[in-house]
């Protein structure tokens, strides 16, 4: 319809998770509307966000620092380490500020059907940093899918003999959650890992 | 989490609407798996688009020229001027391919509860191109809504006296729509403005 680049912002945007062509289209019309106030301050965002950011060498996360911000902070326990699968479950992991340990990103989890097999992941650099003296627990948070299982299954077995506490997220009710929409496997897994009630 | 750009990047892209927080940051997330690919050619294309587009002086179409492409184009009719509410009306009539006349962008419909008053819209302008020795008919495109109607209706109003032909989209059953779905006020207009089958 118009000129060249914003048919190929709004392809760009339709490329994005959660947007077609039609949301695209209606992104690109806001996007019109406010052009000093949105497009040109997005474009410039996106342009910086683009050269400054690289992936941590250390534990795979993205930061415009390398080693990145979790890495270099002194006040954070050394001696744990989160493995999780993709950038954005570290991100949530922090944006719940229950967690002051290390985290190493694998880059996704094994998969059978998506051909994703161990030398894909940031595997090999889990076990030297887990093998490391400070290292004392690694903290498998990983997704609650036959991959998740499998990889938590992989990395325990590739650290047999290695002297850490191995641990994973524990499974259950959700807080808030109703027991009545519960699927039948977080309930047997709730009722199976019951906790005593502090009396 | 990271560097202030990606986060204003991720602010920005949640008030485009169809986006809020949560898909903001899944889209950001997507951004950085595909730097190269998507992120740096979507600041480019967004910058150079917020650089180049301008409102056209003549319909009040957004693009790179002024007159826009549409205004410019020396094969489209002149005598016809198609009136809409917003740029995406335009896109969306372009899209269909079945016009090839002018188009004027008012810039919003009359509106009572959002205090949209005439000289808020681009309506002094139209009454001036409706005035113009060439222009024949005007085609008010415009939402069959409250707004859209009092809109038309005052568009009407103010051409009278004016020699030219003023038409509205038809009302009608959608293609591809089954009557079992159709609101009561669709089905009323489809029955009243029935037409003969040829035979």
């Amino acid at each position: 319809m118009i000129g060249g680049d914003l048919d190929r912002a709004m392809a760009l945007l339709a490329r994005l998770p959660g947007l077609g062509p039609r949301s695209a289209r209606r992104a690109a019309l806001a996007l019109i509307a406010d052009r000093d106030g949105l497009m040109r301050p997005l474009a410039d965002a996106l342009g910086r966000a683009a050269d400054g950011l690289s992936a941590c060498r250390i534990c795979g996360n993205v930061d415009t620092t390398d080693p990145c911000r979790v890495c270099a902070d002194p006040g954070r326990d050394r001696a744990t380490i989160c493995v999780v699968a993709r950038i954005g479950d570290l991100w949530a992991i922090e944006r719940a500020r229950a967690y002051r340990g290390q985290y190493h990103v694998l880059g996704g989890l094994l998969s059978a059907i998506d051909g994703t097999t161990p030398d894909r992941l940031a595997i090999p650099a889990l076990i030297r940093r887990a093998e490391a003296p400070e290292t004392q627990e690694l903290i498998l948070a990983l997704d609650s899918t036959v991959d998740g299982q499998t990889t938590a299954h992989y990395i325990a077995e590739r650290l047999e003999g290695v002297d850490i506490r191995i641990s994973r997220l524990a499974q259950g009710v959700p807080v808030g959650g109703e027991l009545d929409y519960l699927d039948d496997g977080t309930l047997s897994a709730a009722l199976s890992s019951r906790r005593d009630v502090l009396r």
